[in-house]
């Protein structure tokens, strides 16, 4: 939407690009890589998606095995597993190895789990050991996020035998986590921290033991990825080191991904206030039986929650049958409870999600949302009011109350309308009420019994008040119809 | 919740610090600068909040302007605007002068703005001119949120001479975005990039304009910063120039900035989504009247909709004194459409918030809705006819159909309760399939009107499905009850 939206331009420059390619592929496959050398790997990765799908293989072979690895870490996730798995695993594996660890990992996850086995066994003995270990890990732990090329000196080393070794492993190509280094005691547990931009201002003669900082954020292996996420966005870092309970340094989760972490679990929790299972791939993506599969769980259960609706609705057969022009505001009443309650909800998940909101803090919630609940429902109550009173002059509904089987008479004839405009504003009020505390209590209760919070979706919170709400406007109505009658 | 939740430890860390900070200013105010010099700026932050309020400007003081500064950057943005807001125009301008520019901008742009302006004449005359410009750019663009602090040499420096500039920057303290030089071209225009490890790797004599990068993400001063948010972390960078229309650097952009970025936008995003505006605060800091401005606008709006039901069920006033009993199921099947429309536009409105769904794409959104709308309406459609099997043979519901008057005859009596339950799953099947076609088009369609598709909330689909479902429910009974009917 934004008048430059370099996004358009990529999306054109592949297009454009891929005719290129597949010339050069047919004619001149050894010049491919030189030809594309300077293109940033998330582009390559756009244009060979742009390829005729059985060119992608070919377009690969001809990149340098690090060039294509780092090509495919930005292909999309189902195309990237699909390419692996009917290469070799010979083949897979020389890819795979030249990724950085944790993409490795993620990678080989995606991957049928024989398949992926049998490239973890051609891969090199070192990077098979790191790899294992890493798969290891549950995949929504720190451990599973961290990649493992980390770089660390022993505590004893100068500034200038820091930066030396520092130097030696950027020229050795290898793709490490390298804004920071990790300053490590002789038993190998972390000991302090520098950026790179530290260590330049650093005297070159100084003991990193005297300059390195020795408080280091650093966050335990079983973590929860979310976790990681927290504490690189609080303290604005790129890194954060991974360690054991004895506090050996494992690996590093780095800002890239934690960038990845919260775009996912935000998706997640959209997709579960939206009253679904969280989906596993995006959208365009999952096959259409895989999303039926993550969307009709939750609707069915609502919909068996809603039945009470229809059982509640029963209960008033009588009063129905006596004044059945209540009935048609029935709809208003209880949807009116629902989207207060959805509102609430959302704020409260959310503002849980930032940790802005403790388990602790659900009273300070309560009597935030008690005079807020109140407002709302008075003036949406006015509002219906309104409506009532427009129906009673414009249509000249049919208010006639069939009270005199049950003993009532009313008392003011002519003015039955307003009897059912108080009745709709006084449980509009009510419903509105009890939707904002019911949906930012929800929350907490789900919270409490062990429950992911988040799943207190909108649709959920909007079924329990329609069927509470069926009983206030009900009862709502008999009361405020009893003052009329005698 | 997870067993090692270092956040517990900090609170605690800073309720238990916090007596011993009051303790010291009041005995020696002079060494608390020294005492508290290890701990992280965030955490002190964290310490002073838990101090008495009027001790908080006394401790504040006590630190270096810098120190002083980078504490205040981590405050909540409330107390700090009070805090500087208290302060004289030239004590906040010696604080707000040591903070990076884009913090700097930021909390200026809380300020209530006479106040701001007197800070901002109390600037030294370079920040002054630097932080008016940075205050010139609107809070949503790469120019709101970009800071000036930007490494660069020109692209005649050898490496040795841009390491030598590097540290020299370094050492003065100055707390720039170091992790990436860039190569200027002599009229200023952006040349290359180069990350400070890719620097430490290139051999010492080079020429940068031989090794740095020259095709350089960057973005445009004017973009919007979900734009910057979006490049970044595509491209996994931990920053990224900000330029204007001629190539020349005007700042950087930087990842910490981002993900706090990405975390606003989704929060709006979620508040949305739950039917209200965004709120411009965090929730437990909004005051109330603010909270109900936010809520009660899409309120009303909703309410209003939602009379149409009203007037729906009006016109079919005589079928329903014709099968009173097609009432109880009203909620129940408006509700499913409700409940499977939410689903769908959560899903297609972040997929649009991620990129991965376009405007152009609304078609195939549709076809894949389509098949899915009819399977959740099939599945949910059966559940909802088992419910009205169950109703007829646990409670003898009163299904007598007074069809005489419409000239209607039931043909096989006492089977009246299949032909509505035929009704219900048929209208539930219909309703869930426009539910879920409505609510994954409502987006596009108000992207392509131009407004924010994020403003298609749940609750507003859900009203929306709620007034058409009526028509759809009382319309497919009809006609199913007419074939059972002669």
């Amino acid at each position: 939407m934004t008048p430059n939206n370099p996004r358009k331009e990529e999306q054109s420059l592949a297009a454009l690009l891929a005719p290129d390619i597949l010339d050069l592929l047919e004619s001149e496959p050894g010049s491919v890589a030189a030809e594309t050398e300077d293109i940033h790997p998330a582009d390559l990765a756009d244009v060979a998606e742009a390829l005729p799908r059985s060119q992608i293989p070919v377009f690969l072979a001809t990149l340098p095995a690090p060039r294509a690895a780092a090509v495919l870490e930005y292909f999309a996730e189902e195309l990237r597993t699909q390419l692996l798995e009917e290469m070799s695993p010979e083949q897979a594996a020389s890819l795979v190895a030249a990724m950085t660890p944790d993409d490795r990992a993620d990678t080989l996850e995606d991957i049928d789990e024989e398949r992926a086995e049998e490239i973890v066994d051609a891969l090199p003995e070192n990077t098979r050991r790191d790899t294992q270990a890493l798969l290891a890990y549950p995949p929504d732990s720190a451990g599973g996020l961290m990649t493992t090329d980390v770089v660390s000196v022993p505590s004893t080393y100068t500034v200038e035998e820091t930066l030396r070794r520092v130097r030696e492993i950027a020229r050795s190509g290898r793709r490490e986590a390298m804004n920071t280094v990790y300053m490590l005691n002789v038993d190998d547990t972390l000991a302090g921290v520098m950026s790179l931009r530290e260590l330049l201002a650093a005297p070159e003669g100084a003991r990193m033991s005297d300059v390195a900082w020795p408080e280091v954020r650093k966050v335990a292996v079983t973590a929860d990825r979310e976790e990681v996420a927290r504490l690189i966005s609080e303290y604005d870092l790129v890194a954060i080191p991974v360690v054991d309970e004895k506090n050996r340094i494992l690996g590093v989760a780095t800002v890239d991904d934690v960038i990845d972490v919260i775009q996912e679990e935000q998706t997640e929790d959209v997709q579960k206030l939206g009253g679904m299972e969280a989906l596993d791939e995006p959208y365009m993506q999952m096959g259409i039986w895989a999303l039926i599969r993550k969307r009709v769980g939750w609707l069915a259960v609502l919909i068996v929650l809603q039945m009470f609706t229809t059982s509640a609705l029963q209960q008033f057969d009588a009063q129905l049958a006596l004044l059945p022009v209540l009935m048609l505001f029935v709809p208003l009443v209880i949807s009116s409870g629902g989207n207060s309650g959805s509102q609430a909800t959302s704020l409260v998940t959310r503002a849980m999600a930032l940790k802005e909101v403790q388990l602790k803090d659900w009273w300070r919630v309560a009597i935030r949302e008690l005079p807020t609940g109140v407002a709302l429902g008075v003036i949406l109550g006015a509002i219906a009011f309104a409506r009532v009173a427009f129906s009673h002059y414009a249509f000249e509904l049919d208010w006639n109350i069939a009270g005199e089987p049950l003993g009532y008479n009313f008392e003011e004839k002519g003015n039955e309308w307003s009897a059912v405009g108080l009745s709709v504003f006084a449980s509009v009020a009510g419903v509105v009420l009890f939707g904002s505390l019911a949906g930012s209590m929800l929350p907490f209760v789900l919270r409490r019994l062990g429950f992911d919070p988040a799943s207190a979706s909108a649709p959920f919170v909007a079924t329990l008040v329609d069927v509470s709400g069926i009983f206030i406007y009900f009862s709502v109505a008999l009361m405020v119809l009893g003052q009329f009658m005698r």
